[in-house]
């Protein structure tokens, strides 16, 4: 198990009086921007900074070890813009990472797993829930074990999509190869009669259409990005910390490479336009 | 421009005597084994240490300067080794990185974007010739650069086709999906008369019966793998550098990341099976 270099210099008091601060969000790359997209629809007026990881993108094909590694970097990163929450919003790095970081930073931490999960254990009928996601994310069966943690009779079939991805930041977000491909790959889960269906994938949402066409309409999508931000606008009240006035608010990007291709293909994530973009050195 | 943090420790003497020593081969993950793999056809006693760098692929969506600074890392590596000849085996890293690195390691260095678009330049009977690549590669203009070097009379036609690497990744190198993608990026490039096409990315090769079927048998296909090969062995012998006896060679194979799923998909480009493969760390 990787460890930190330098002992963790992140520890310290959370300043609950400060709503100004802004909302920190990391993604491997580009996906986490629908996550992102749903924090501002739900809470427009907070403060956010955002960074994505396009120097080390993807995250799904490599190895817990190595995805706990970069998460803490990204971590750290935000710690120091001074945020007062951290939303990670890349389902492998939720998979494996979320524990490390909790452990390491004072702030509260919001994945993206237990949010889609609540919502998909809350809404089947049949107790058979699909989960697709990166093959890593499927691996760590973090999904699964999160399901059976809160009823144990549910069944879960889980399965992994590696081309969704790259048809997605293709722009392929529909027509026929990308509905053949979800064919292919849905085919599976549909015969098991599954009634829920969670997105474990920040970029699956942008196929929802297609999804929904295969793998039919009595079932139903769950999309993490929504259900993360009914929960960040949650956490946030509960502990006061929500920004009430109107002032516009402060966007902030990051990436680790540079930033054109993140923008080209950002915006469609995100739905609005991305500016005060910054690239940033990581320890790669 | 990145440069290494510390002068420069690569330039030494360059053994001329030592047959023995492997020929190193990188690649940013596991496509250049499709490389090393005509490189043991042509050179079956030839000792080889190969290197990827699945920490950090793809390499073809990144910036040039992370490009360079990979490579670089990943050549210091190699060198570590006691190469007597380095292959860049991956079409991106050849591209953008070559000179410098050879500006900075003292035994020979063979990319993959030259051997290729000589073939093409001598194959090519109406002088129109087509490359398709990754995005970093297409963009780089090294192959267009390259060829109308040679002769700037001929037309070139570059696409990137982004789709392919993570296709063949998936193992779907044959059927109905990989057809019709094939089908929705070649369509132009058919449409403008090549009569020849290289095939720019070390991935690519996998998918030759279904490239020919797309663009038609009378369109010549570069392999840069094969090409690559012979330029390697013709070096060694200009050197007087091949190793001649029979004895077993040694295959060594590292990884950044852990070598699960190197092994796993490797195998099949390899067309071996992979032993002594090793996990190291590099700066990221």
């Amino acid at each position: 198990m990787w460890k930190p270099n330098k002992p963790c210099q992140l520890n310290r008091e959370f300043d609950v009086d400060n709503r100004e601060k802004p909302i920190g969000v990391f993604d491997s790359g580009i996906g986490g921007l629908t996550v992102l997209k749903e924090i501002i629809n739900e809470l427009p007026y907070e403060n956010t900074v955002y960074l994505g990881d396009t120097a080390r993108v993807p995250y799904g094909i490599r190895s817990p070890e190595t995805v706990i590694r970069y998460s803490f970097e990204n971590t750290t990163f935000l710690y120091s813009k001074d945020i007062k929450l951290l939303v990670v919003a890349c389902n492998t790095a939720s998979s494996v990472s979320l524990d490390f970081i909790r452990k390491n930073i004072s702030v509260p931490v919001i994945g993206v797993i237990e949010p889609g999960v609540k919502a998909a254990v809350r809404k089947t009928k049949n107790n058979k829930i699909g989960v697709i996601g990166t093959e890593a994310t499927v691996k760590s069966n973090s999904y699964t074990n999160a399901i059976k943690n809160m009823d144990a009779s549910i069944e879960v079939y889980s399965l992994s999509c590696p081309l969704f991805v790259p048809l997605v930041e293709e722009g392929w977000t529909e027509g026929e190869i990308v509905t053949s491909v979800a064919k292919k790959y849905l085919g599976g889960l549909k015969d098991m009669g599954i009634d829920t269906l969670i997105l474990g994938c920040t970029h699956y949402p942008l196929l929802k259409t297609v999804l929904t066409e295969v793998i039919g309409g009595d079932v139903r999508l769950i999309d993490s990005a929504i259900e993360t931000s009914r929960k960040v606008k949650m956490l946030l009240e509960n502990l006061g910390l929500n920004r009430e006035n109107n002032f516009v608010p402060r966007r902030e990007f990051f990436v680790t490479d540079s930033p054109e291709r993140f923008l080209k293909v950002g915006e469609n994530f995100l739905g609005e336009k991305i500016e005060h973009i910054e690239k940033i050195a990581v320890s790669s």
